[in-house]
């Protein structure tokens, strides 16, 4: 086991060490003044559990108990392992979304088979997340880049919104891409149940009003800002309340659909239990998705938990996290429930309502346990479209097309990758998109790379400094070209390097000394550097000499494995200045 | 059309614009005693042409004609559209094995739909390349580095040895990967036919004494050493003929198999011919293969190609290969041959052997349109064995080990490069392989750049020098930390380096202020600017004020575009020197 960062610093001293490395420090050193922040966030955060776990669980095409069983387990688990403070573990909209496109293809949505094939997602994302942290790949998120998670959360967001709208206006319009969407579409239209689609909307508008202006209300009334916006998640489940009851007193002669009778509680068809009745085929269909799903999840936990722990001055350990998720799903595919990851929404929530330590997650879970026992009957009267509404509400903050403006503006590449990775999971699905981003940001990478800037460079006079001679009035010698390289060299832009001198060679046909300056490079590789030694003697056959100047600790160290040194005239030169005043004709002037 | 470049280097005037601009200015420009040259290249190339082009096409499966047609067409189309002077076209070991590879799945070898597949795989490749050349894409191959093409090349070098071996031992040992090999080895060995074994190491053992220590002693002897090499390159011929012969006159008891009477030319069953009579879902699997075995081809053209022009101090245009190779292609699939391109051993035997211009390769073509005309009868008696023997010696010679000890040498990641590409070809086959070098080139590169180097600096006394304080005696600031990073800034890299400069910071716990020194980043991209922002404002937090130095022009440029500039007290410093001035407490001396 790791060791357990304490809120206080300090750690525990008075059980005896066996016992004390299973309990986290945070309990250990419980005070008391924490217990009323931990309380009423765990009541806030238990409100808001409930319909994302139902919503959740019937956007994964799994029964809406699904949702909450694993919104327990994985909350009571989280304050054993996790290194957060605040962190709120459950189901997730993305990860939801990706667990029905993985599933759709093995069984129908609803079947024992689809509900076992959904544990199992569970236990092998929880596997595969045990064994990233086991071998400390906390930092595997870092191979997508911002605009990626930005263009695939906000496509994936549209996805599941444009998905949800069938639900909400009373119609059966699926898809899982855009093109399906766009081909389901005038058959939806034709099918719209009136008096859903008028109900739906209303609800959405409702709950919206009660989301985000009513909150501005209560902060201009004076209400705390942070309070306000606790107010604005919460409200909304009042709200749902308030109209299924509406519906349920009125005689449903208008046939909304609602959840109906659920099915008993199956905690007991767990993925352990039905392992043994899954063929191997399936298991390995669900490999890939298992790892991607738990990389999504894990990138949106690690985000939201280390931008809250750092306005804390707390510290969140990556691979401790990637251990506490393993561990959180493995309780979830116990209980027979759905993939889970932190979120940003409940988390913030629960840092926004005092939470202090994991012991608000932990009582969230006992009240879910309580209104799971005492609300069961009551949730057969929830109608679809109000589910539908609550999932459209929390997608709709992810789309945000000021991302997009401010990627673009700053570089139109960047732009490029946000736009790709929305696109790309738009027509492609969640789970083939996430690949695409990977893809996407490296090329990108590349791509800005590949064409490196050379500055042809003279001397500022009487000083010892280079300049670019577009940019600066300065002194050059028509003998020797002197060019500063600004990359790095390696095989995917060193012909590119070599064509750009060798047409800087052509435009100084006086050139009998070529000098790089290798100030900017910070690594070369083994193609660059035989690349460069094939260019040496080319040269040479032209009657033009080869040097180096400013060679770091590192390129200079990598160089001395090779030969390419040995090949040279002279060592390379330790200052540009120096390899002028060696290579200059003698006539010239070179001292300060 | 592109224009065409000339030996001679001045554009032609004699003919109308329009004609003039469809014949290659070699043509044009062509003077007579360069004759001599091409005419004793294309004879020596024809020797060597007519076996290999035999053994290739019973690599890829295909009846031993098809690769004679396949160096015909190839080469009269080359001198039209080429820009290589000396480059020699035709089916070469590396993308036969593929063509195999890509065909075996579809259809049995030898049916005519394998035929038919193979022409359209050709002319799907020639498509692609002069795709990729009318986009001007001819450094597509830079994706592939150095290490990852010797592993590439060593890997199906070895696999396709292997798969000819029980064709030489007279047993029927076959298998696209080693794994496939392995399995079928002890059934291989049990049907061993040993008159066959004897006559096939044997002739190996001669072919290879005739191209190895022969041409050393010739080149002892005083034979200059080009005529030795290209010796070594035409000598294992009149072995195999007088082998062949050998055998044919003894009455062939011992059952030893040869090529048999071949079928009739099949010139009419070209690609062009039987499309229609292919179904799509065939055309659609044949689309990556035709792209790898395009690509492929035409690394290895472009690479010999380009090393030949360096040397005589000509230039080739890898556009312009790209549609030659594709136009090449078009030919080969349009005569019923298979996918083809430039080869090293064929293009350094023409070049030494003296050819001036593209007509060595197009008098070639004829000499093996009138061997085949005259010799065909006589190739039934080519023992099937001798054929498998020329491919093995002709494979051998690329793989080197010394390569792989180089690249490890240089550095142990090149060599993972080298030794990842060669296994991955040898586990899953030529195909797999080249897709998954480009992976390993990529994923390598970003591993370097992830860790960056960062270096905490000091200034040198008494100057405006700052460096390392790990190996310098430099003189530091509590008050100022000063760090210099050494990489480009971007999405895979920039949380190492603020948890790298943050462990510095925890190391110096007086510091107030923290330098941050750009001169060696060449390049920021946005999600490495948003890290900094956020990070800027949890240093703030602490009481610790960030600044930049030594800003590139470029990266500068990029860091107006976002406003985290602004958030800065100060301007970016024009450099260390200044920027310790400024942020120094008052008392200490930096002036100099």
């Amino acid at each position: 086991m790791p060791s357990r960062s304490s809120p206080t610093g300090t750690p525990g001293r008075r059980l005896p060490r066996r016992i004390q490395a299973w309990i986290p420090n945070w309990m250990q050193h419980y005070r008391r003044d924490w217990l009323a922040g931990d309380l009423s966030a765990s009541i806030i955060v238990a409100l808001l559990l409930i319909p994302q776990g139902l919503a959740y669980a019937q956007l994964a095409g799994l029964p809406p108990m699904a949702g909450l069983y694993a919104s327990i387990g994985p909350l009571l688990v989280y304050g054993f392992f996790g290194s957060s403070m605040t962190q709120s573990v459950g189901p997730m909209a993305i990860t939801s979304a990706m667990t029905a496109a993985a599933l759709a293809p093995l069984a129908a949505p609803g079947s024992t088979q689809y509900l076992l094939l959904a544990a199992t997602l569970t236990l092998l994302s929880g596997l595969m997340l045990m064994l990233f942290g086991t071998f400390k790949l906390g930092g595997i998120t870092r191979i997508l880049s911002l605009p990626v998670i930005q263009g695939f959360s906000a496509g994936t967001a549209l996805l599941i919104a444009l998905g949800q709208t069938g639900a909400l206006l009373g119609t059966a319009w699926r898809g899982d891409t855009v093109l399906v969407l766009a081909i389901n579409f005038p058959a939806a239209v034709h099918k719209l149940h009136l008096s859903t689609m008028l109900f739906g909307l209303s609800g959405l508008a409702l709950m919206w009003l009660a989301a985000n202006p009513a909150s501005h209300l209560l902060g201009k009334l004076g209400v705390a800002d942070k309070a306000a916006q606790m107010a604005g998640k919460i409200l909304p489940l009042p709200v749902m309340i308030a109209l299924a009851a509406l519906l349920a007193t009125l005689d449903n002669t208008h046939q909304i659909k609602t959840l109906g009778q659920l099915p008993a509680a199956h905690l007991g068809s767990s993925a352990i239990t039905g392992l043994n009745s899954l063929d191997l085929a399936s298991v390995q269909s669900l490999l890939l998705p298992a790892l991607l799903i738990g990389l999504a999840g894990f990138l949106q936990s690690i985000t939201v938990a280390q931008s809250i722990a750092a306005s804390r001055h707390q510290t969140v350990d990556a691979n401790r996290e990637l251990l506490a998720l393993g561990n959180c799903n493995l309780a979830s595919a116990i209980v027979g429930g759905m993939p889970v990851s932190g979120g940003f929404s409940r988390t913030v929530v629960n840092t926004n309502a005092g939470a202090q330590t994991p012991l608000a997650g932990m009582l969230s879970a006992i009240w879910i346990i309580l209104a799971l026992w005492a609300l069961l009957p009551l949730l057969a009267f929830l109608p679809q479209a109000l589910l539908a509404a609550t999932i459209i509400l929390a997608t709709a903050r992810m789309i945000s097309l000021s991302q997009l403006r401010q990627a673009w503006q700053f570089d139109y590449r960047d732009g490029i990758a946000w736009l790709m990775t929305f696109g790309g999971v738009l027509l492609t699905g969640p789970m083939v998109g996430i690949a695409l981003g990977v893809g996407i940001a490296i090329a990108l990478y590349l791509w800005r790379s590949q064409q490196p800037h050379i500055a042809v460079v003279g001397r500022v006079a009487q000083s010892e400094h280079y300049r670019n001679v577009l940019r600066h009035q300065v002194e050059t010698t028509p003998e020797v070209l002197a060019v500063r390289i600004d990359e790095n060299l390696y095989f995917a832009n060193i012909a590119n390097v070599i064509t750009q001198i060798n047409t800087q060679l052509s435009q100084h046909p006086a050139s009998r000394q070529l000098l790089l300056i290798l100030s900017a490079v910070n690594s070369i590789d083994y193609s660059a550097v035989n690349a460069l030694k094939d260019w040496q003697r080319e040269l040479a056959d032209q009657g033009i000499t080869l040097h180096l100047a400013e060679v770091k600790g590192p390129v200079l160290d990598t160089l001395r494995h090779g030969d390419f040194l040995d090949q040279l005239t002279h060592p390379p030169f330790i200052s540009t200045h120096a390899a002028m005043q060696t290579l200059s004709p003698q006539e010239l002037d070179y001292s300060i």
